[in-house]
Parts: structure tokens; C-alpha cells; sequence
């Protein structure tokens, strides 16, 4: 089931700056900050509400995002939807004709299990479902 | 104050086709629907948790949602922070240097007065503040 919006990813050039920038947007002086290996991204998050906003900046230039910064600039990325089971949804909408990035969850950032849905199954809108590790 | 994320806008093309694609993604059955006469667009939303969707069709060539859909296609278009002081926000945020496309706020969906910032001051993001009317 999805349960609720965990967060909304925001692509960045460099984080340092768009820390500056969003701390003064919101208020906020405190980040979590994180690197996720696997995606070749750095990450610095903080909460609105329930919501987390995770700015996320490219490690290299093949991660998703340098490419995504190079085709659309900085913006919005993704829409994080979490759900308490990752793998019943792909199937639920992988056997609904909904095409996936990811055929099984992969580690993310705040210990969460992940997985994109494809922006062309989904109207334009990158969508990763989430779920809290074991 | 920034309190909460209030809702995700997405730029759809045909209101109806997109309430049947996010009604399968969600598993959401109901929709609000509403015309917002002020911005030229048709709105159908449902929530995920507390965050609410809005699936937003333009009603003429020159919604600011038919500029974006010929720009950048279907996909999220803006993000909507609620406050409980719009225009507090709007003068600390033009003091700080933030350009504001509303310099007041003005009405919106679901009752709530509205103003957005510009995406060339929020590292390409269109926010949008939102207050409900008292």
C-alpha cells in the first residue's frame, strides 16, 4: 500500500551552496548528510513537516543525477512515496502494465530500501517507492 | 513559518486519461476536482498520507500550465509549502534576496490563498506558499 510522501529529491550542482540557499528558503540550519554509493550521489536532507527534501548532488558524472542536471538542470528529480512492501507493489504494478526501473529494491539513503518506477509508465512523474530496512 | 509539505502539483494534459493513470499507481478510487478560474486550470487531487496530489490541466493556451506542458511535457511542477503567515514569508523571503512571482497572495484550490516564488531564486524549483483563508 502507499502509505504516505517520505520525500521529494531536488537535483543540485553543488551541495554546499543549495545548503546555503534552501536553509534560507526554509529556515533551517541543521542537514543530514549522506553518501549513497550506489547511486554516486551525496545527499543533504532535512524535514518539512512529515516530508524530508533531499538536496542530491552527482558524485560523478555517471550518476543519474549529473545526467539529469545536464538535460533538465536543477530542479525537481523525484517524488518518494513510501509503502511497507516494496516488492508487492512492483509486482502489483509491474502485472498493471506500469514499466520498472528496477525489478528488485536496492539500498538508499536513511537505511530505506528503494526502487524507480519509469517516468514514461508514470506521466513524466520519476516515482520511487521506499520502505524502511528490516 | 514553513510548517508542512501541503501538496505536489503535476502538469497533466487531459485531466481524465491522468486520473485513471494515478489511480492505478495509488490505488486512490476519489478525487477532489475543482477549476481554478485565477490560473486557467482544472485540478483533480487525492492525498498520499498527508500530502495531497494535484493533478492540474491546463483550460487555455494560456494557463501557465500550457506553457510548462509545451516546455517540458507532463511531469511535477511545483511544490506547495504551507504557512500560517504568507506574507511574512513573501517579505522575509524578498528581504533575503528571493524574487517573488506574487507579491501577494491570491486565491488558489481547496480555499487556501496562494503566492509562488520565482524557480531562478530556489535553485529551479517553483514553491509555492499556501495558507488556508481565514
Amino acid at each position: 500500500m502507499m502509505q504516505t510522501i517520505d520525500h521529494i529529491g531536488i537535483a543540485v550542482r553543488d551541495l554546499e551552496q543549495s545548503m546555503e540557499l534552501y536553509g534560507r528558503l526554509f529556515g533551517v540550519t541543521t542537514f543530514h548528510r549522506e553518501r549513497v554509493e550506489d547511486q554516486h550521489v551525496d545527499i543533504a536532507s532535512f524535514t518539512v513537516g512529515t516530508v524530508r527534501i533531499e538536496l542530491t548532488a552527482p558524485t560523478s558524472p555517471t550518476s543519474p543525477i549529473a545526467v539529469f542536471l545536464e538535460k533538465r538542470g536543477e530542479g525537481i528529480h523525484h517524488v518518494a512515496v513510501r509503502t511497507d512492501d516494496i516488492p508487492g507493489e512492483l509486482h502489483r504494478l509491474a502485472d498493471d502494465g506500469v514499466r520498472l526501473i528496477d525489478e528488485t529494491p536496492r539500498p538508499g539513503a536513511h537505511n530505506m530500501m528503494i526502487a524507480f518506477l519509469h517516468p514514461k509508465s508514470t506521466g513524466g512523474v520519476l516515482l520511487e517507492l521506499c520502505s524502511p530496512k528490516d
